[in-house]
């Protein structure tokens, strides 16, 4: 900060006041403004027309975007930018905007409007558990829409596993807590000799089925419905996933899970660990550290660990190799672990 | 946007996150961690045990603060930002932090939850007529805690009206919706001859009134309980002030209140508005632009309006002079009306 110049509370107004600015962006995307507008330039009534939504309501809201500059206005016409274009138009083949809706979903949105109590508390306000509990019915929606921001992880994990394999060589793989179940059907697309079997609750594992169903994998696409921490895993995988989960429990809690998944293990097997793996430092990179907020805010225990931490987790439940690997345009670390 | 880079998500993903930064910050200033911090290097756990909240919560947080640029961490101890330690210390003189919890006040931020029924509808999602309900409950805080961001237009103003008059010289003031009454106690408070009116409703008009104490103007500071479009608003006024008031309702409403008002003042007699104005393009300034969107939240009818639109109402009220005073450093413009 530059110190000839006389402080201002500006930067304090601009960060209090920027709830505003994702309720906007977020309901614009509900409302299909940025489909509606395709590449081109429309009047608010035109808009209003079109979403189906008041005048007045469409006007403030196009110009508020455009002042933040997701929307471009000249002579009352709006045109959306090239990102809100590419990313926000549903008709682009790069849509990305149902990821945007549920990183400002209510069990989200809801908790932040009373960090205090958070912070006081050490953990969610939200009910019990928060989002962890049983069949917690956010996570369908989740396993339906986030699918466009994990394809790159999942891409570069089946690589990663497959990579030296013949077409013929069995692999035996637990997709634990899968969800949309994305990095177990990319590694059974790549590797022919990949057999999944798919964890997660029945009505959340029903969006793991449909989408092995649609990448015509379904044949080598198992299912096991419940808990991960009650359920029977069964044995003898050579890889299981451990994608974005985590990060909602506390360290032992983990561990035991751990131990869990070693014991479902063969003798060399391989954890591949997805997780947002801030530095020893807790402050960089920017996207990871911020994620132990989200953590605080929906369950009652989670965190973003670091490196460290999630080394002595597997370490304490009998892994003896552990890899981190940061991969440039992931959001995500990855950690591969050996039994 | 440079046309030789790829497009990402990035700067969406952002804004739709934006309102984790207002939630955090918001309950920093709520739980006084930059009280507690001061001009000190603190660690977690000292904070936690001097904001009596959890370690594990309070490191989040600090993190979280640190990576927006509220806080600087060195060595696992925190330190507040230049502009941090200033506005948002209650032991600063220059503390702005209650203006700060009030732009992220329930009322304003719960509506924004759900932008795509605001948009639908046209008006808020609040009960009936939204924060302009007969004794909506947030006006007493605002009143309390808006001061600080009110001073400098209270201060323009007072000098702007009571310029070029003797001391001696009478002038009747009414105050409309007063709410904290800082623009006619600075006037008090300036010009010996001046007679305030503070109208609004009674448990707000406390808040005035106090304020009027302890500025030592009480003996030229009456009061008006009840709504400015039902109660009698007397006459013989030579100022009336209509500060952050007309946005909250319809245009023909306003038009309406402005002919009780011309009824209430002297020939020659001045209306001094405070309002966020917007160039007729509606997206600059930025801020005044943006303003309209918490009206939409928050009102059943409100709006921020341009020049000409303030004109408009003005002039079927019957008012023949209009003057739009923009000041740099100013967010508000001033309108001043004569009878």
């Amino acid at each position: 900060m530059e110190t000839n110049k006389p402080l201002t509370p500006d930067r304090i107004m601009g960060m209090i006041s920027a709830f505003q600015a994702s309720g906007v962006l977020k309901g614009a995307i509900e409302l299909g403004l940025f489909t509606a507008l395709g590449k081109e330039r429309k009047s608010a009534d035109q808009l209003a027309e079109e979403i189906k939504a008041s005048p007045k309501g469409t006007r403030i809201m196009c110009d508020f975007l455009s002042v933040h500059g997701m929307l471009e206005k000249v002579d009352d016409h709006y045109q959306s930018a090239p990102d809100a274009a590419l990313f926000l138009d549903r008709n682009s083949p790069a849509y990305f905007g149902s990821v945007g809706q549920l990183m400002a979903t209510k069990d989200i949105f809801t908790p932040f409007m009373d960090v205090a109590s958070l912070v006081r508390k050490g953990g969610t306000t939200l009910q019990g558990q928060g989002t962890v509990e049983a069949n917690y019915p956010m996570w369908v929606q989740f396993a339906r829409d986030m699918v466009p921001m994990m394809m790159p992880a999942a891409g570069f994990i089946s690589e990663l596993v497959c990579k030296d394999l013949d077409a013929a060589t069995p692999l035996k793989v637990l997709d634990l807590a899968a969800g949309h179940g994305v990095f177990g059907i990319e590694i059974a697309k790549r590797h022919p000799g990949a057999e999944i079997v798919a964890q997660d609750w029945a009505p959340v594992l029903d969006v793991a089925t449909e989408n092995a169903q649609k990448a015509g994998v379904h044949d080598r696409h198992q299912r096991i419905e419940g808990s991960a921490f009650d359920v029977d895993l069964g044995d003898g995988y050579d890889v299981v996933l451990l994608t974005n989960f985590l990060h909602h429990f506390d360290a032992q809690t983990c561990t035991d899970l751990l131990k869990r998944i070693h014991a479902s293990l063969n003798d060399g097997g391989r954890v591949v660990t997805v997780e947002f793996v801030p530095n020893a430092d807790r402050v960089s990179p920017p996207f990871e550290s911020c994620f132990s907020m989200i953590m605080l805010a929906t369950t009652a225990s989670g965190d973003a660990y670091t490196f460290a931490e999630l080394e002595k987790m597997f370490t304490d439940a009998g892994f003896n190799q552990n890899e981190l690997i940061r991969k440039e345009g992931l959001p995500q670390s990855i950690v591969v672990s050996k039994k």
